[in-house]
């Protein structure tokens, strides 16, 4: 089979439109595309390595097509995230997490004989736990340190990061070869729709932290900082070596609203049927909780996302409430002269697509006027 | 093998609790059993049918449990999930969804050749669609009329149900046999603590309705009622046939809070790992919202969770933010005294365990000191 033939196969994969049943998670395949292009120029113009976190699409498919593009390797927070990507031939992964159970630390260690593998390390405890593990093991593990620049998640206080990196560059199987950080769309310890102003900072600070400990001998090789919302603010900064988004393969509501893409950019969305219309102004859907994700909830600052979706074709129709198996949609005036019907199908953009994806068995991947299913292999990998 | 070798076999199955990975969904199976019967038991006393919904679950073996503890049958959301729960032995499925899809028809008429398949409908429109399909196949299909009784989701507005009714009864391949509806912890369009009053109110209305039909020569021989929090009082009512609670097989805090159990009654908890004390006041955990369903949110009324889940054995720690893989747990004075370290593990009690399932690829069903691992084989099955 020839290259011609081969693509017109791959065109005629999959069903059609009509045959689609719901709720199904569509990805635009174009669209993912030129997100994953877009990304991979931005971090060559800046001169950064690009290693997009996995976490939000949990597809091989689509770490290797990131990687094909451009992307040094990718991130994930799960070892069992990474077991699965290697599997499938990605062969240098970070995992952005403190590791500090023994199976966990056994497995990475497993895993760093075939691949580059990279863990977290963010408190003391935690690195002796590792380095013992290596120890046990008899290698070496490469780590990187977690600097906390004040998201309160995980990672030491920035101010406390020069002591705890000179201890644990003294551990002897560990080798400490990187500070990273995750901050998002944060300044001053509250959310912001200054992405500049965000991800300059957070540049900014990671870079004088590694010259100070390079000046303490510790062999800073890579600064790995930026979110989606902050990348080509933190790329733009010189010293950082490493761009860590997520988000940006497919882009969603919640990075529409943060101006990072346009709405033609957002690669996923969710098909529904209307199963019900109980009241002129309201239309029942056949997705709650257990279709869109509710971690990104409406009405929160800064971004005050009305709903928790986009309802593409109806700016004045808002996905308001929700349970397990049923989208509450309340209808404005343009939408109830739209004459929706039970079984009119509708389209929906996640507020975040992330945590979507993770509840799906499968994305429907969509090429031209055809769809095909791709499971989701790395839903559920929690450990 | 006898009776007593099998129970050994069984009770030796299964992990250590030292050799569990986090993060993990548990369930104590004693607690499920007491849990199960307790409702049977209430179901036998009040003399109505139990029909549990098999949505908090999604484990056919609990389905096949419940009936054998006396439930008439179960109740689902989802074709797919019916198809699943009779893949594995159950002959008798509500799906208590209007389905309109022409897919989704054919899959419950087929269904409906091998087990009792009763679909929902709400609205003339999806009755009708019901109705050609049932044709098609060459069927009848048996439909229960969903009632909106204030809770605003599908289900025909209570006023217009009559006419409803009438006209469904005259489609000649649909046999109207039931009303149902949910509310849930409701009254007068809110969320109540009056448990009572709204058990109560939603039983007389019904019952009230189903005798106004059978006046107009309707048939009506169930109806169809009863969340958990409002099973015992609806079932009270007399007239009411069927309760249809999913929760209590598990419960969960926000039951606790309603007071429909105690805590001792929570079967279900997530047992973490803390990976980060970046605080003397913080703990961070290795599970977050990919782990922990954040659809029942902190602070909501009238129940004002504190978080997004009960930290076991620490009254003062509160799961008070989280992002996708990590839990940020708050440390009060006392559980800061408990010096909680790396590698600690805690349980926490999430605030929905229903959507909480969903997120796991399978639960470890605690027996005595053992762990095994039990497929949710449900999980994710949205058609």
């Amino acid at each position: 089979m020839n290259r011609n033939d081969s693509h017109a196969a791959k065109a005629a994969a999959g069903i059609r439109w009509k045959e689609m049943e719901t709720p199904r998670l569509l990805i635009d395949e174009a669209r993912m595309d030129r997100n994953i292009a877009a990304m991979a120029e931005l971090a060559r113009a800046r001169g950064v390595r690009l290693r997009p976190h996995a976490k939000t699409h949990k597809l091989p498919s689509v770490a290797l097509r990131q990687i094909e593009a451009g992307a040094k390797g990718i991130t994930v927070a799960k070892v069992s995230e990474a077991e699965l990507m290697a599997a499938h031939g990605v062969s240098d992964i970070f995992i952005a997490y403190p590791l500090v159970t023994e199976g966990k630390l056994a497995r990475a260690l497993e895993l760093a004989r075939r691949i580059r593998l990279i863990a977290g390390v963010d408190s003391l405890p935690g690195a002796e736990r590792a380095d013992r593990a290596a120890s046990e093991a008899g290698r070496t593990l490469e780590v990187r340190l977690e600097i906390d620049i004040g998201f309160r998640r995980t990672g030491v206080p920035y101010a406390e990061a020069e002591a705890l990196a000179v201890a644990i560059a003294g551990l002897p199987h560990l080798r400490l070869t990187g500070i990273y950080t995750f901050r998002g769309a944060q300044l001053n310890g509250r959310p912001t729709l200054d992405l500049a102003a965000a991800g300059a900072e957070e540049g900014a600070l990671m870079v004088g932290l590694a010259e100070r400990l390079r000046a303490r001998g510790i062999p800073i090789a890579d600064v790995s900082v930026g979110s989606t919302p902050t990348a080509a603010y933190a790329a733009a900064v010189p010293g950082v070596t490493e761009i860590r988004p997520g988000t940006y393969v497919f882009q969603d509501r919640m990075q529409a609203a943060f101006g990072v893409c346009g709405p033609d950019d957002c690669a996923g969305s969710v098909l529904v049927t209307v199963v019900s219309r109980p009241a002129a102004d309201l239309a029942i859907v056949d997705g709650g909780s257990k279709t869109f994700a509710t971690d990104v909830q409406p009405d929160v600052p800064p971004l005050h996302l009305r709903g928790f979706g986009r309802i593409v074709g109806y700016d004045d129709a808002r996905l308001v409430r929700m349970s397990e198996e049923h989208g509450m949609v309340e209808l404005g005036p343009d939408a109830q002269a739209a004459d929706i019907r039970v079984g009119d199908r509708l389209r929906i953009v996640p507020n975040h697509i992330c945590s979507t994806v993770n509840l799906h068995n499968q994305v429907w991947m969509q090429r031209g006027d055809r769809f095909e299913a791709v499971p989701v292999l790395g839903r559920g990998l929690l450990e």
